[in-house]
């Protein structure tokens, strides 16, 4: 029954057979010795592999017993040991956790050297129902409460070996039967009666306890995770979908979403986008928490006036037009071209004269007397032209950065200044664009904010003789500017 | 800080605030006396209304308290009474689920009467997470572990009076907290701790105990319960869509999914479709078992030879061509016009002759000398029309549909005959068609199965001087065959 319930599940993972070899995790317990025999009965190249914990006294007699049943069945044993305590301290993990990354990353280490076909492990349909509850105790969703899976590919560990669990559809009972049946002679690890670890409390606790209130609920929480699982995948088959329509940009440590598809997405398809966005961004945070996810979505709904927000996980959206950046704080993003200084720079500017800046961006002071100009100079819309009495600058024209504190009158504001940071949210010059935006300063004064004012301070009126016509450009030649100018 | 969160979810549910009264449930406990404070501080239209189940000794005093708390406010009450226990036998449920079915029905009654607005009950967030469990420990999927809406509409009661539960995201500390600050005077209902009833023990064994794994264990589901709704509502999003693509026809009983699009889709869409349409077909059906809905989505990857499967709540699913029927025993299926006898009925046929059939079929019988048939006679290979020996027919030939234990021996079957049953279902006659299918009888030989085969006993052969033609066809004016002439 079991046998060939099992054998059932390996023809369907491998319906042409094996060409590689298969590397089988065997502890020497009941599991994996039910499995192991099974898979060597149905005469699969099998390569045996034991990582020793050390943890237990018995730890190292039993790689030796584990080495003598390979032995017996001519079968080849890699064993390997690792310090598990030390491993769980440095990582700040569980002994639990830290054992289980341990043994993985050993199997998939051995697989890759090898180059076999699959791992496979001895999770139980018990070790299912457990792993569900751990998942809903601890707070999870839907890719929690799924479970493991029958096949993993890709996993965690390898993107094109496989790592299997065909006992996953069998009880421990039926598994210690059928070692019984096949006298086989498990080893029985007396730290699975540990209830101070939390899986065996979950064991033998938690699931008996639940018993008490439906007789079948093992069988019913396996058939949930079943259930959900296949919901899983049709979920995450159309948030590929959607992502596929809604990212614009990746690269190292950051993605681009298209904001206005985004925005129109269900609660549900942005949490899971901005989960598998986080996931890609940061491959190694491994669970992201409830906050976070529902700080992003609230985000998305209403960004705020600043257009960020800070994630933890080093992380943070950015929203600039209609892209909405999530990226890491040591992530590089593309399309930086927008009109910037060198760092620290402070650069003299005569008039007439020009700077050269960065990325094909120039900066130009013409000087013409105030009757050659058109008549129509006070309705100059262009924010990155500007028109300056000259008669009430102080050359040369400082170009550089802004600095803590700096503050701004802009045309036709009489009575006070507003902060430089304030105003450059207004103008929704891009956030990672203001630190090293140009601005023209005239003394200690700033007298132009291209892309948005000139100073209050330099306006012409009656006295002006001669006007300071400034532009900030780009060379033609050079690609256009990206979002912030088609959306600001 | 409960009222302030309640007061902006209320203002989520009815952003232009309440043209018609609102009905509350209202047993006179915390929860409930919570409600109906905070809705009308709020100033909303209300009626209170309260079922006395007639369960406890309490029960008609608690009422009258309900009344007077309703008099003091200047509310209307309307107080209801119905016998629990003679409902719960009557429908084979429990004391709980009795009491559930008829408080709602006693709410929608009341609202349905009155023209209300929506139906407001007092659900707390402890409540969502025991209800959560409760489905969890009795096996469900994503639609059971979601838990209960905020709003729910439509809902299970009606299509558009809404069910809310204003309360839902508030735990019943804040709420006990609440009537205490207001000086409110709840009944505190002694059945409720009563832990033979199964949702108390959920409540004051399951929940304590699963805290003693993680403190914060009622937060965790709470929050998996949110994320999941929104899971659930993508996937029925996805359905719907589907459903439009894949369901060609739909009537009373009855539902048909074009059976190709269908076995394309993914195993947990195909189960939310057989759901779906099981809802539809089979309305009063509450819970379909994973049972059936494992061997409904079996029978789509690999169905019967039978092409046939009987399930469980008095359904079938049967595959005709490329439209797979899911349909009740009692549903009347479209698209009946293949070539029927009326029931039972047994007709002659001379040669030369024609009989007609229902839905404008006929069959004909033509009979020529041997020498005038054309050369290529022997590769006939339109099933509808037959060559048969005039020598080994007795006339009157006789139509008529088959009985149990018919046998026949098909052209080129020498030694032996077959069961009628199964070359049907070889010849892939549709079933529902098969039991009333003409068929030619020369004295008590089938000579002829119409779709399929003559009989080697009437083979035309070097004696033959006669051939009888026949033809079973049907009028050109009458709609096209459907289903099976395509497909078969």
């Amino acid at each position: 029954m079991l046998y060939s319930q099992v054998e059932y599940i390996l023809q369907q993972i491998f319906p042409s057979g094996l060409t590689k070899p298969l590397i089988i995790g065997v502890s020497g317990g009941p599991d994996s010795s039910c499995l192991l025999d099974i898979l060597n009965r149905l005469g699969y190249p099998l390569i045996i592999a034991h990582l020793n914990h050390g943890l237990r006294v018995e730890a190292d007699a039993e790689a030796d017993l584990v080495g003598q049943v390979g032995k017996n069945l001519g079968i080849k044993v890699i064993l390997g040991k690792e310090d598990v305590p030390a491993f769980a301290q440095q990582n700040k993990l569980s002994i639990e956790e830290a054992a289980r990354v341990l043994r993985y990353r050993f199997l998939f280490t051995q697989a890759i050297q090898i180059g076999a076909q699959a791992v496979a492990v001895a999770h139980s349909a018990d070790d299912q129902v457990e792993t569900m509850m751990m998942h809903l105790l601890r707070g999870t969703g839907l890719s929690g409460l799924k479970g493991m899976s029958i096949v993993a590919l890709p996993n965690s560990w390898s993107e094109d070996i496989a790592l299997i669990r065909p006992l996953l559809s069998s009880w421990r009972q039926e598994i210690v039967q059928y070692c019984q049946d096949r006298d086989l002679h498990p080893i029985q690890d007396k730290s699975n009666q540990d209830t101070s670890y939390y899986r065996n409390r979950l064991r033998h606790e938690l699931i008996p306890y639940l018993e008490s209130y439906n007789p079948q609920v093992r069988k019913a929480l396996w058939r949930t995770a079943q259930t959900l699982a296949a919901d899983e995948e049709m979920l995450e088959e159309a948030v590929g979908k959607v992502w596929g329509e809604c990212v614009v940009d990746e690269g190292p440590g950051y993605a681009a979403f298209r904001y206005t598809v985004l925005v129109g997405q269900s609660k549900g398809m942005q949490r899971r986008l901005f989960r598998q966005g986080l996931n890609r961004v940061k491959p190694g945070l491994r669970d992201v928490d409830y906050e976070t996810v529902e700080r992003a979505v609230g985000f998305i709904a209403n960004p705020a006036r600043t257009a960020y927000i800070s994630l933890s996980g080093g992380c943070y959206l950015l929203l600039e037009g209609d892209r909405l950046w999530l990226a890491g704080w040591d992530a590089y993003l593309p399309g930086f071209e927008w009109p910037q200084l060198p760092g620290g720079a402070a650069i003299s500017l005569d008039v007439p004269g020009e700077i050269e800046l960065p990325h094909g961006w120039s900066l130009k002071a013409d000087l013409v007397c105030r009757s050659d100009l058109p008549r129509s100079f006070s309705t100059n819309t262009d924010a990155f032209t500007a028109w300056l009495s000259f008669e009430r600058l102080k050359l040369p024209l400082l170009i550089r950065a802004r600095r803590p504190g700096d503050r701004f009158q802009p045309l036709g504001m009489l009575d006070r200044k507003v902060k430089l940071s304030d105003l450059m949210i207004n103008a929704k010059l891009p956030r990672r664009a203001r630190s090293a935006w140009p601005l023209v300063y005239s003394d200690e004064t700033i007298v132009w904010v291209p892309g948005h004012a000139i100073s209050n301070a330099v306006r012409i009126d009656e006295d002006t003789q001669q006007v300071v016509i400034m532009r900030l450009h780009r060379r033609p030649d050079v690609e256009e500017m990206s979002d912030f100018s088609r959306s600001g």
